[in-house]
């Protein structure tokens, strides 16, 4: 009774990995079977590919800062030619976090609206929110979530392939498929995919539709997965380290967690591509691929727990409960 | 541009509910629903359903209380009477917030882990985790999610139904049959009920398993719902205020989001039942019933976004993104 569930299972983890195999009985838990998988397992993410976002200092002086991976062709590729090009004309810098609805997004960009926008900014066609379903590259790996990763492919090159018995692909409550493609949780339906909104997942604001937003103005997602979104608004990357520097801030009081003063805003520092900074102090990450076995068995131990604390296993999962662990790398 | 997506619906919400008719075109969003509801589609909470903690002031001296609905019979009924006796002998009162861990819970009891409990709390069995598919009061009201009230009470009370063509009830992804009874978000199969981990929902800290907790140690969802808990662990209710004064708490560093130091704990000032509170001072709340047709008409708007802001609905709906609005009522 002292020690409350999880507790318990941090006491049991990652040192015991070793002398613990599966046929003991007591299986391995999804964060084990992460910290044992081996370097080739990993698959680096690259500089151009992170945007690194510095607040100001909280209170106590502490450095905040926000590591965004941006997702790769041919998802919301106009809005990323856009996001790095205000990166590069550091058109963040001195802007603010100016929204934080519980359970739902903080979003950040110019809190004016009448800052200047880079003139070559692209204007991006609402057709993007999806990706053909033909466009996608073949995603043919050695394992994949399920072991399941060629039939994944296929399905995501061609026509949705039926369920398989014990998949979790086709048991989403919005979509016909879902997998995880590159990194990315994705939904999928007989003509087209594209990315889902996760606890995490970064998008781009705009007005009303046909506007798309420019990416000048981004959210990240704070709760309960808001998956009335996909396919309605651009979804550019996720943060993939920091994000409790976003997350835990004071929720605004105004319409929609707007704040009501300008002091409650956050100012925003700088916003730049690791590419941009000099190597010496660009941080760097690699996820978990898709492609591993280590990812095949990650799934399969979340959506089936059978560590020491879980009594009944789910035997299910959803895809916003396995977005891809991703870890530093040292400079 | 400038505005962004949610901006924009909220500048005409509410106030324009009256002249914008369905027939209009753009349809009603779900909170304009819910602001149009008439008194009889409110239900209200009982006193002594609701637990009111109050941690110590913030920085600036501001009050931080957060109001829990405790579940109704037969759910939690255990855990709940601990609960209730715990809140009436004060032992939470100088306890503290212990975790947190971001996209997971919020947590609080007894850091020491030295504190005597009351000596009349019962040892509940893991096996009040589900609840018997013919225990629950068959609910059939005058309407229910999608118009589907007779059909879902039925299944409730007995075996499952078929899905019907447009129903969410069958399109989860954990469960074979999910719906809002009595104001709570349940699951079901064909022989047990038992409600869902939300963000929002409050379950029981424990030890391994077979030991279930016993209501002394709290925690609530502030991220993506952790399903894989549902049935490993007992819900006993759900944050209906002041979740933020949680859910935006700094992020512990140690291992599972737990604080490593003493400085960094909340300190909790007391807590008691809505009920022990002088009727003057007492918080009031009531939800939007699940029998109302309001409420059918919120989950069809939460399903199929037509509000000015969506180009695409989604059709489709998550348990977790219907959780019953609650407003409060005035003394």
């Amino acid at each position: 009774m002292k020690y409350t569930v999880l507790r318990a299972v941090a006491l049991s983890s990652a040192a015991t990995l070793a002398v613990l195999p599966l046929a003991v009985g007591v299986a391995q838990a999804p964060a084990e079977i992460v910290a044992a998988a081996p370097r080739s397992a990993w698959t680096p993410i690259p500089a151009d590919s992170l945007l690194v976002m510095d607040l100001a200092p909280n209170r106590a002086g502490k450095k905040r800062q926000i590591v965004i991976q941006l997702m790769p062709a041919p998802f919301a590729a106009g809005h990323i030619v856009n996001i790095k090009a205000l990166a590069r004309s550091h058109w963040w810098d001195g802007t603010s976090v100016n929204r934080v609805q519980d359970n739902y997004v903080v979003q950040w960009g110019d809190a004016t609206e009448k800052k200047a926008l880079p003139k070559d900014l692209v204007r991006v066609a609402d057709s993007e929110y999806v990706v053909a379903a033909g466009a996608l590259p073949a995603d043919a790996g050695p394992g994949a979530p399920s072991g399941k990763g060629a039939t994944a492919a296929a399905s995501i090159a061609g026509t949705i392939t039926p369920a398989a018995p014990d998949g979790w692909h086709d048991r989403d409550s919005y979509a016909p498929w879902v997998a995880v493609h590159a990194g990315w949780p994705i939904a999928s339906d007989r003509n087209s995919v594209w990315p889902v909104h996760c606890y995490g997942m970064v998008g781009v604001g705009r007005d009303l539709s046909p506007d798309t937003g420019t990416g000048a103005e981004l959210y990240v997602v704070i709760g309960q997965a808001p998956r009335q979104l996909d396919r309605n608004i651009a979804l550019v990357g996720r943060v993939i380290a920091g994000i409790e520097h976003l997350s835990a801030l004071p929720r605004g009081t105004g319409a929609l967690g707007f704040y009501k003063t300008a002091a409650e805003r956050t100012p925003i520092r700088s916003v730049r591509l690791a590419s941009e900074i000099p190597a010496a102090a660009r941080p760097r990450f690699e996820y978990l691929s898709d492609h591993s076995v280590e990812f095949a068995r990650y799934v399969a131990a979340r959506a089936n727990r059978k560590d020491a604390f879980y009594a009944r296993p789910a035997g299910a999962i959803d895809i916003c409960n396995i977005v891809p662990p991703v870890r530093v790398v040292a400079n």
